[in-house]
């Protein structure tokens, strides 16, 4: 069974204690429903104080070409911080600075996996784009770090995690620990560094984001980078390549990408303004309790267990103001 | 950590007795890369005998209306067998005797979700469409089986599912069990049938299929009744609705169903032919165990760890002799 426990400090982690225990199912039952609280409606009653800002470095704006309708489709990329997948995200923000993505184009989108974005040419030596100056090299010890260099706070601990020790949350991302070593998962929206064989590790040129059930087979062999926070639709309901791996067949199916930005080297008034949920705070306990067992009108059965990519951050646009 | 074993018999099940131990990291490292096998190389490998035939009135075939370019939409869809959804799998097969689905529409699309179809104006007490004659009465008891219902044999066992005491494989279907009672999982692509509120449990004139990450909470909480196995694309890539819960928030966006029928009230030349592979043979087992640590060239460190919706049950078309 899943136990939901918080621990503070690293130390305390290999305890695990479960301070906050599985929820009992209401016994007076579904007349009691309007009464319980949903997982939106405890994201959406959380203080402002527990809402964290994410800064313009760390959001890429991606614009697609129009659609067949003109319409305008932006998908927003946030970067992992450090020190996860440091060196590609820092390669991700030499190639965008470089304006290297402008007019590569979306290869690549297996139903239940990914959606893949690169230069179309990049098996072609002739017509390969060249890269810019001053991409670091990676290496595959990078997919991980140590468990200790993350940083000791309050936290939600997922136990019951089939591919780890543990499942945590921290700084707002979702992270497992196993033999000293932790890392970013592959949940729905995450956004990974695609590559060749090893010791290939990618430069960051060739990106992907998934969009089917989580691939956490994929956790610790490919770099994990970032999350979509808005415009994943444009990504996620494109035709499905009939190629294999699908890709797509004909070039003229490729979905050119007109840019990719660092949302800091937009106009201030062109920059998108997001915040995610602390993952360090009460409000986000609540909700991952509540995702664990729903009590909301709707359930009869809580399932009282949860899955680290079934308890997503809550991130939202901020109006302008 | 995960846990595959095989036990045989419902008795043993209690034991879970661990048989096929975690698979070892290969110590020679990634150059004897060409002798590692890939899941679906041991699905490709595995002997006709292990291949069970879909009988045909297990099978739905639906039509949506031709895309804007006249290309041809066909979803095949699954049944779940008894006693799984009995009730609700009984009136699917009585609406489509009906005829009653030509016509509907799917209506609502939501990232990461759901796609769901129905009748458009089903709330609308004067337009809504009349049910047929005969359909069953279903109850939320019946999103749950008794375990011991479930038929003792070996099977594949999934130690470390965190919604419930155990997952396992039977007769082609992943299940879940807890507390004496099995149900189906909500992985990506299985098909439920849309409720309201309780005591309303659905008569399976809406039906949903999963496009996202699987959303375990709905478990015993709506019916699973069966899956898609082929076409799932004609609905995953469908454009996203805007309104609340992703429907459509103009009737013009509703994708027209044209059909949905049983694959045995078709003309034989016209049925389509689908197996699936035996959940009670070796060659799954190796499958699954493949899964849970992958050794093929691209894997460089194998999780060790599954869930059950990451390990799908291999489905084929059978071509035509």
């Amino acid at each position: 069974m899943n136990v939901i426990a918080i621990a503070t400090g690293a130390g305390a982690l290999a305890l695990a204690p479960s301070i906050i225990p599985p929820t009992p199912v209401p016994s007076a039952g579904r007349d009691q429903a309007a009464t319980r609280i949903s997982p939106g409606e405890i994201v959406a009653a959380a203080p402002a104080s527990e809402w964290v800002a994410i800064a313009p470095e760390d959001m890429l704006v991606m614009t697609l070409a129009p659609a067949a309708d003109g319409a305008v489709r932006e998908v927003v990329i946030q970067l992992m911080p450090a020190p996860y997948g440091a060196g590609w995200v820092e390669n991700i923000r030499t190639l965008a600075r470089a304006r290297w993505y402008d007019g590569i184009a979306v290869t690549r989108v297996q139903d239940n996996y990914v959606v893949q974005w690169g230069d179309p040419n990049a098996e072609d030596e002739a017509g390969a784009k060249p890269l810019p100056d001053g991409l670091r090299t990676t290496k595959e010890a990078d997919y991980v770090v140590p468990f200790g260099q993350t940083r000791p706070r309050q936290r939600v601990v997922i136990m019951s995690d089939p591919y780890s020790d543990m499942a945590f949350y921290e700084a707002g991302w979702p992270l497992a620990t196993k033999d000293g070593s932790a890392w970013p998962v592959h949940c729905y929206g995450m956004v990974g560094v695609g590559r060749g064989m090893s010791p290939d590790t990618g430069s960051g040129a060739e990106l992907y984001t998934v969009i089917g059930h989580a691939p956490r087979h994929l956790d610790r062999n490919i770099a994990v980078v970032g999350r979509v926070i808005e415009g994943i639709e444009h990504l996620s309901s494109l035709p499905r390549g009939t190629g294999p791996l699908g890709f797509y067949e004909d070039p003229a199916q490729n979905v050119p990408i007109a840019s990719i930005r660092i949302a800091s080297d937009l106009p201030e008034s062109e920059r998108p303004r997001f915040e995610y949920l602390s993952t360090e705070g009460p409000a986000f306990d609540r909700y991952v309790e509540a995702r664990t067992s729903r009590r909301d009108p709707f359930f009869i059965t809580p399932a009282r267990g949860i899955d680290v990519c079934n308890a997503p951050v809550p991130v939202r646009r901020v109006s302008e103001r």
